[in-house]
């Protein structure tokens, strides 16, 4: 007789339901793998009627989650309800109650990440949360597990799906932001409000949860660089794939040396990426992780990063994990906190290298302000480009790509470029990474 | 105080050296993630004298390994030695004496995982494998832990960084296969002998390891099918990708149907991939691995597949799992049999597209008559050229793809086409694979 398991499932939208399907259709398939039965004893939804006409077995269902996290019967509570306070309190009282939480709350783990792992550690419970970052690819139990022997050089990832869609039909079609949002928006790759998924908060969120796993410490939300997809043209795209480049947003994580104890950064933001590496070449709703570690070398990981199915997957290998640890207590409950790093390097003092696009007026004389300014704040120029004029006019195109320059210096170099009378609209800068 | 764990080493060649020099480097970084700090206390060798002389620690040396097994401050073995009978008995012995193995031994696993699988049971013992599939990419915990609730549809893999070195460069420079395996031996990639990496048995025998891992029982290796790639020629190249594909040799691992309980078929040859497949630019010594899994969808796993550093950071893993499962007993002893599947499809079976370069006197009919023979044994035709001849003569070179058929009408096919009086020399078919 195999030992069986109770799972309360806390919440019942897309996620959740898949994840009650795949556990009923694999249930063999897990039982025979694992040695334990998994069965769900309680659903907490919103609406239990409705979602009893819809089939699932009303004898689980409740529309009070405190049901859920007191039945005696529920030893793993899955929180899939993707809010912020319910979601937090659940967690909390779940843990308090002994109980394994497996969640894929990127959003609440980033920004309450120290304070679920100090319950976690008071109570010796493991919280799991391989669904939060990248969906269907395992880079939490790579990062937590399989690379433990390694420094984390860096950590470049495309892990938000809806931005790369509109991003590759950007490049690929030639379409404008609005465009390209749109068409995602009816493909449901976007939401109605689609504020988070284009602003790069949502893959901050995954960027913080990455970082914090490599370095063993919560970042906080302020030490991070955030910037979104808003403002990005098909002109870039254009002038980028001149240049040997696509585009992508990264989640770009470092440390300042390839030994422990160095300074960290943490960032968001649209990259050039040459069109050579592979992370250029991950396109529509899927996801990459390009790891390096100072053992293992480059590695990279790929999949869906987002959708019912691939994040249910991520929640059965959690769930497995948990039953596991509900028979074996271990050691890692989901993140070890230690300070052998722990410091954020100051924004100001980023170091990226740039595309700067201009706007400028077409006379002699242009170059040589722009490339002085420059100059004089100690940043090279690696190459100049003045593409085909998109229009008739007195103004035309000017692309620039720098060498390497610290925030800072690009922010008063970006002030006195775009003060320059020959200068017609605010210059466009987007970071490059050449993953030496 | 963190409590310390003994590791005896049984080898200190490449790989050993190698883990000795990490352990060492990252000491306290896998002492803060793992909460236990990790201790060489013996090591195996040949010659300890010459190791000494070298700077290891000559009171750790020992040229009789049964003195490693039987030293009780020795927790985990880890077996690097690399041997046939000798590694067998190390583990065996190891097991017995309920130390934890962890092997980065593919031929041994492929050859006795049964039996010691068997043993590591009986003694409730975990055997620890992670290095023994590609290198530092950690595809045995994706299919063990991570992609547990899937169903594995399929695995393609490049898991054999030698032969797509010297793929590699006969698809870019034109190279013979001669030419390029001198090249890859010059290069430090091939070994004196390349018998192994060019005859498709060491990637078989890691396809033997992911089979069984993925469907709960040991592959005989006698049930599967493996082809080296000693016969391409760089005219298979470039016709190739003239048709739009590349040529890697693939381990190939499939189940019948999408849902549990089917056949499967494990196998290794060259392979037609198409070129817009993320697998055709896998290219010089990296590996990568494509699974495909009914929840999780399609997943990719990249990276070195060899050489000192990225099997050490595999072999780190496996010893910080190893110290965690001292501490907690473990179910999964890291291999789960199970009677789901277990039945390796009849080899004349498989299922697959070719690709044939035929080389057939210059003279109308000739493509009537091989085309019936296709005709009269039910094989589709998808495409038919005739490429640019390399020399003047009555002979010419004719490409064709073909549908889906089994090998048994393949070799059918093949030996009466290889028969008729048009066709000049032995007709070269390679499969090809479409990912549908």
């Amino acid at each position: 007789m195999q030992q069986s398991i109770g799972i309360g499932l806390a919440g019942l939208g897309n996620v959740g339901a898949g994840v009650f399907k795949h556990l009923q259709a694999n249930r063999t398939l897990l039982r025979e793998r694992l040695g334990l039965d998994l069965e769900v004893r309680r659903i907490a939804v919103r609406d239990s009627a409705r979602r009893a006409s819809e089939g699932f077995p009303s004898a689980l269902l409740t529309e009070n989650w405190r049901e859920l996290v007191e039945d005696p019967s529920v030893q793993i509570v899955v929180e899939v309800m993707g809010r912020r306070e319910e979601s937090l309190a659940l967690i909390l009282e779940s843990i308090a109650r002994k109980k394994i939480v497996v969640t894929a709350n990127k959003a609440l783990l980033a920004e309450h990440g120290r304070e679920i792992f100090e319950a976690a550690t008071k109570y010796g419970v493991p919280v799991f949360y391989e669904a939060a970052v990248g969906g269907g690819i395992p880079i939490i139990k790579a990062l937590r597990e399989a690379l433990i022997g390694n420094h984390i050089i860096s950590i470049h990832g495309i892990i938000n799906g809806t931005s790369n869609y509109i991003l590759t039909r950007m490049q690929e079609a030639g379409l404008s932001f609005p465009a390209a949002l749109a068409e995602a928006q009816a493909a449901g790759y976007a939401e109605p409000d689609p504020a988070f998924d284009v602003n790069g908060w949502d893959a901050a969120h995954k960027a913080i949860i990455l970082a914090s796993l490599a370095y063993g410490f919560w970042v906080p939300t302020d030490k991070i660089f955030v910037e979104g997809i808003e403002n990005l043209t098909s002109a870039d795209f254009r002038f980028a794939r001149q240049l040997g480049y696509g585009i992508k947003l990264l989640g770009i994580i470092k440390a300042t040396s390839s030994t422990p104890g160095s300074e960290i950064e943490v960032r968001v933001h649209p990259t050039l990426v040459p069109e050579k590496h592979v992370l250029a070449s991950v396109n529509g709703v899927f996801n990459a992780i390009a790891v390096h570690g100072n053992v293992v070398g480059e590695t990279l990981f790929y999949g869906r990063g987002a959708g019912q199915d691939p994040t249910s997957s991520a929640i059965l290998c959690d769930i497995a994990e948990a039953a596991e640890a509900l028979a074996n207590p271990r050691r890692n409950l989901g993140f070890m906190p230690h300070g052998l790093y722990g410091c954020c390097k100051p924004l100001d003092n980023i170091l990226s290298e740039y595309y700067l696009r201009l706007c400028v007026e077409d006379r002699p004389g242009v170059i040589a302000k722009i490339s002085g300014i420059l100059g004089e704040l100690q940043i090279g120029i690696s190459s100049i480009f003045q593409p085909e004029a998109d229009e008739e006019g007195s103004t035309v195109p000017l692309v620039m790509m720098l060498h390497t320059a610290t925030h800072a210096q690009m922010r008063t170099a970006l002030e006195r470029i775009g003060a320059l009378d020959c200068v017609c609209k605010p210059p466009q800068m987007i970071r490059a990474e050449h993953f030496s």
